[in-house]
């Protein structure tokens, strides 16, 4: 931010950490809970494990056994026959299917709602807006069908802008409503090799960002690994992060799994945000679920 | 086992991953739906993070920053004036609030279902009955009030009976029903020191664990690290893990917060379960939720 | 093994956990600290960090900054005055320059000199023949410098025989002696590419391995990273590593680095194995060091 | 600092990152390979493993098994018969017996030789002054046995000066000579219980160190886990790192285990150190040897 202050930063109070979740109000709960007409559950989680890829600046998922099966098949005692494993989990918050925390990404010396970055630091991670602070939400889903709407998956590098939210929006039947958790299919994850999946995605440029945080979305998630289209346009990077996450305290959701979801016809649905806790983290690996 | 299979096994297919979650029909996901009258949203987890306790036997959960803005003070590159923190969590899949997945727990040479053990292996994890085979639920939660029905809260060591359980219930005011998610509060989260926390908890028996697992429930938490009473009873090792995981494929929820729900004045509400898919973990952490 | 017990099992007692580091006698040390004449130190190591390729099936090697000058930019404290930084290393102990434990390979239900397998395990790591086991010696390293020998670097999956290790030793002058750390240079770590190097390497033979264990040395190593030629010869599967760790008590080292060594014209030189006690492990990172 | 330029700096050059292990010249070498007599060598390392207790901020060192005997009992696949152990070790580089390189600990905003400190991130590690930045060493080691001295271990917080260093290279019949690794042994490791080892240990003052830094040693060790007295003096925090690693390049070993080598009787011995050249860390796990 070179001079201006975001115009949301302390909408909702200067020590604020929940950002735009504070938009689903218990009315838009209700809302949402009476969209659901089958009671199916769908889970829009990419897998998460060992073997799935990541960003080459990123470690693999690891999971590490602390006892097993086989530890009794050598001769581990189990007293009165009971047995157990066990096992310890390392991942990137920022692999797999994930939320952004508002500690994620900020320009200049403050994070969103004018938090000082310098909170964010090796020895005590974010001591504000850590995954923690992510209040979980109910809300209304809005799945905007890129790939139904254009008949394809998008092209790698595509540009998704304003515009094409908008069409969107319109083949759904829909407006944008205040506190909407927008879910945008570009057909990437079914479409990239693993090997091409973390470069060239197409995704929303900076002002389709923008935009959506000006429809008062309380979260924006896509299936692909950075919402936003990559490269970024010449002279930014990554624009949409911070038109989202800094300007407008906007949690993205990365590596969505949504073609399940199209293929149910679903287009306004009940979603279900319940990141995992972590305190100090910048992020949180989730299972987002579709209730239909 | 001595001897005989579990009448539950096989109930849902030779090859059935999910156990007790199948209970969960899409008519009881309505059900639960029109539970909610306020639209009000409750965590019940406790903190998670590397300043928290756990069990002797188990690392504490680690929290590494990859990136910081510590980083950028210290003069690193930010192109365009963009910046970004994250970090890698490592933790035990049963430390903090988490689910137990089916593949956790077991006697003899078969878990839950007759899936062989042997499969539960250093090199390959859980490779049946992993965490990312728990069905994500949204069910009926019933709350359990022991504290409330005994006035305080539970002594350690304090054996939960069925007789326990159908009090709790009567007090309520509400029947079992197949499906519900039952979580007992037993007030060991609020009166134990960090320390004494992981040794005598006052928990259920076998015996209620088993009443449990045949009221047709879904899942079954607690408000301490292992929902069953501890120390087991004289020649039993972890008999209510047996009755729930490995007899009728019930998975168990561990150091749940449960005070705030009670404060509430909550007994049935919508409960939202959304572990995070793991391949081949034996459980996973997770933010239960309940919405009134 | 199939059937005979190797005849060198008990020669050190059936307890015995050090294997051919027996044969470093007090004598040896004197004998090879007697070789030194310049007081120069060379190190054998490859390099070891994040930023070095691994084989496929481990992971890279991790360092996560727990503390660092960045956190002192961003305003952590430092009383009177004082500033530190500190790390945490992950690393797989088969990764970089490393000793190969006595517990890393075996056949059938026994390790060498008869200890039961079952005693590697989840749980409690090597029992017995643990990286803390192994005795760290100072003893005569000999350079078998294959490169020298044939011209140039030795081509993919070139078997090394055991007229190749004796040619070598006439050319270095020398004749085996028992304690002997010899030290096979195949030119490979400096002509492969990090993408080729986890294949197809060069390397010594089943035969070519058994002929070392028979002149009773006391470490075997290399400039590749499994000492032995890959793929091993059909019908075998790392003959090399049953030859030398398994039937003779052999350790290896693996990813030496041996080219300034050659360079210096060294054949016979005083060589340090000053490996790390890590308690169960099945190997572990080296510095291993040659005095001229 | 403030103010001065200590008056080491910049002695090796502008750019030495090798600090007061240049002293130790070849000749060193050969003078310290002549005090062997008996061929002995002894480890002077203590217990490294997850058993092993840590200062509270550190976590336990971890080993985790990627593959084990218990993979193969519960049925893993063994081509032509081979089987093989593996597993990954996570430690502080400043748990057990260790380094501390000389990025370790500073004032001001310069680390050793005016190196800036901000090159020490989260993103890079020690960019400069990592551990793979010590040279090995063979040079004169010398045991300053202070509980051979006194008639018993130092008390806790007992405060080492010079005159105590003094006295006790008199007892010794030695004179400090350039390059000696000095090793004090205070008893700590003996005589504290696991619980207090890591406060109030008896250790050298921060004239103690300067004193040592000004006789030329190339390398400072102790019995106890952070070589200088704890709590340090009112006013100041760790001046005996900040006069030895930070004015005068001097890397510091911690944890060794000295009483063997005590009752072996030895003053001045040939002293072995060959860290793990971990890339960009800040210390490094040793196993460092005396040879008698």
């Amino acid at each position: 931010m070179t001079g201006d202050r975001p115009p949301r930063w302390g909408l909702w109070g200067e020590s604020d950490e929940r950002g735009a979740l504070n938009l689903v109000t218990p009315e838009r709960v209700l809302t949402a809970l009476a969209l659901v007409t089958e009671g199916r559950i769908l889970s829009l989680s990419q897998p998460i494990g060992p073997a799935e890829s990541t960003a080459p600046h990123r470690p693999n998922t690891a999971r590490f056994m602390m006892r097993d099966a086989g530890d009794y098949a050598a001769g581990a005692r189990s007293p009165d026959g009971f047995r157990f494993a066990e096992d310890i989990v390392q991942l990137s918050t920022h692999n797999g299917t994930h939320v952004d925390a508002l500690s994620h990404a900020w320009c200049g010396d403050e994070l969103y709602n004018g938090h000082p970055a310098r909170i964010v630091r090796s020895t005590t991670g974010a001591a504000r807006l850590g995954a923690e602070k992510l209040l979980p939400v109910l809300t209304r889903g809005v799945l905007l069908d890129l790939v139904g709407l254009y008949g394809q998956p998008l092209a790698p590098r595509t540009s998704v802008e304003p515009a094409d939210l908008q069409r969107a929006y319109e083949r759904a039947g829909l407006a944008p409503e205040a506190g909407d958790a927008v879910l945008i299919r570009t057909g990437w994850w079914e479409s990239a090799s693993p090997h091409d999946y973390f470069d060239n995605e197409p995704g929303v440029s900076g002002p389709a960002a923008a935009w959506l945080a000006d429809q008062e979305v309380s979260l924006v998630g896509a299936d692909n690994y950075a919402v936003e289209v990559q490269p970024s346009v010449e002279g930014q990077t990554f624009p949409g992060h911070l038109a989202l996450i800094h300007a407008a305290g906007v949690p993205m959701l990365e590596n969505l799994a949504l073609a399940e979801l199209a293929a149910a016809g679903a287009t306004a649905f009940l979603f279900v945000f319940a990141p995992i806790p972590l305190q100090g983290s910048t992020g949180s690996p989730i299972q987002p679920l579709a209730v239909l």
